[in-house]
């Protein structure tokens, strides 16, 4: 996939660049191939990114249009799976820390990993839920990968990343006690995610180092910043070893979706971290920050999202451009 | 669907019966609207079941040919999403029994629910996997529902099942206990499941009543009998409750699949059952079996799956036709 064979629009040399999916009325939507400024596109034959990645191909087909990201879906859909893991694991010993439970040292070379749901609202969707679940957001980046046979190995798993994207995870705190203490993982407790706008082959990433994502990965709340977090800092596992744990016992089909887990940095003392509002890089969820004045004060004080509550995420390049679009979503009380 | 506007081959009355998928090369493959004697098939016009859940219909196109099973994939080869439930709790009860382990109270009224592989190999695919993972079947009963809406009843959640199918979930038990103490589910543990090459309509089927399926469910090792569960009795959640429990906070796309869990029988007394060749109706997996010769003996003699180990896994109507045709794999190691 995106070599000479199917130079177009949104190549850079031999490569594809960057794709986006419009809502066209139908479930996996209308793939455009951008061209490499991102402010027009062209629509694939194939139809659908996952006809794409099935085989079809990126061949793009009839004139340029303008881009418009508002008519964006997530850029794949419907994917063939979700796999998310917990691979920033500083985020996990803060959650131990804040219940004063210990973590496990083996969570440190043995990656945490669920199976979420595995069809995405697009980037502007409101987040549905009641209030009373305790909604969160989590930063996250992910990877859509082709083909990726049984048993393959971190290096092989690597080279199967077909596009990198950015993923927020919702959350709902309130319901993860009970569902995890029945044993069997996250459902109702990790509902419907939406992905930004555009995803991004890793060839056109310069903060793709082959494994992983560098760059500052941005998180506002209510247009205020909540998190200035460098993705490619403490990610204890890179997209490689996530994708080869989840190849152990499986194939993993063209379409899958690899979630890194919520972004989680350690402040540069090595101590958890402060809120940009005290100078520090922020948090890429509420839980986070709430752990921290738990760790600090005996109890959060910063609430879960409550209705009208505004989430935007999104990367830029060095000249500020936002790379992948953006996440942009309010929270909407069910019923409403 | 399956109502008069779409009549033709594979319909009773108004009702469209029973479909298969062939393989041909696609990942999605061949939708095929079988004849009520299921002898033989017309092409949907919709391709794949998928598409033809997407809204496209049941259709047939060309002219019947003759039904072979072998060269079916599973019914829906990629599922929206697997929803697997434990709802048959006296398995639960074993297995905490087995390692003298109270099971929680609330287990009776809170489904158990994790997200499995949605992508299934076809009926007679080698179950592919390193014997010292403890490889173990698991006879289900599965239903592919249509769209359901985030806060679904379970009556309306039933009212969405489209179709009523078989599956193997293949375990890996000597896998689980590590990954569950990890507190995310399943992952590695539950790899890739087949499923019966038919899928039947609820209302085809005598022994719907509405919620769940009553007979007797087959299995099958290596010839002989292991397993003659009945699949109406013990299920302590139905199939519109564990829809229900699925949605609670997500919509359910056309296409998702949910999973009964092992089925799992007392025996006439109350007690934990018998194998078959001890009069009694057997187990749907042999965790099962090993567990009633824990709690007896004391240890377990019955081994896991080795390669060339045969599972067939059937249900027959009463005149000892196969329902659903049959789920016939044969164990792989991985490398052979």
């Amino acid at each position: 996939m995106g070599r000479a064979a199917d130079r177009g629009p949104g190549r850079i040399g031999d490569w594809l660049v960057k794709i986006a999916t419009l809502e066209n009325g139908t479930r996996d939507g209308q793939l455009l191939i951008l061209s490499e400024d991102g402010t027009t596109g062209r629509k694939a034959a194939a139809g659908s990114l996952i006809a794409a990645l099935d085989g079809t191909g990126f061949d793009a087909t009839g004139e340029a249009e303008a881009f418009d990201a508002a008519q964006c879906a997530s850029p794949l859909p419907r994917a063939v799976q979700f796999l998310d893991a917990s691979a920033y694991v500083n985020h996990v010993e803060l959650v131990r820390k804040a219940r004063k439970a210990e973590m496990p040292e083996r969570f440190w070379t043995d990656p945490l990993m669920y199976q979420g749901a595995s069809y995405f609202n697009g980037p502007t969707a409101p987040i549905l839920g009641d209030p009373a679940w305790g909604i969160d957001f989590e930063a996250e980046i992910a990877v859509i990968t082709g083909d990726v046979s049984m048993g393959a190995s971190p290096e092989e798993a690597a080279g199967a990343i077909r596009f990198v994207m950015l993923l927020n995870d919702i959350s709902l705190r309130n319901l993860i006690p009970d569902e995890l203490s029945k044993g069997f993982g996250f459902v109702q407790s990790k509902p419907v995610n939406s992905c930004a706008p555009l995803a991004v082959t890793p060839e056109a990433l310069p903060g793709w180092d082959g494994r992983k994502l560098n760059g500052i990965f941005r998180i506002d709340l209510n247009g205020a910043p909540f998190g200035r977090v460098e993705a490619g800092q403490d990610m204890t596992f890179d997209f490689g070893q996530l994708i080869a744990h989840a190849a152990k016992t499986r194939h993993l089909p063209a379409g899958t979706v690899i979630g890194s887990g919520t972004v989680s940095n350690k402040d540069a003392d090595g101590g958890p971290g402060r809120p940009v509002a005290d100078g520090g890089r922020g948090y890429a969820c509420i839980a986070e920050q709430r752990m921290i004045e738990t760790i600090q004060d005996g109890a959060p004080k910063t609430p879960f999202l409550q209705p009208g509550d505004r989430v935007e995420i999104w990367m830029e390049d060095e000249n500020g451009q936002s790379i992948f679009g953006r996440i942009d979503q309010t929270v909407q009380a069910v019923g409403d």
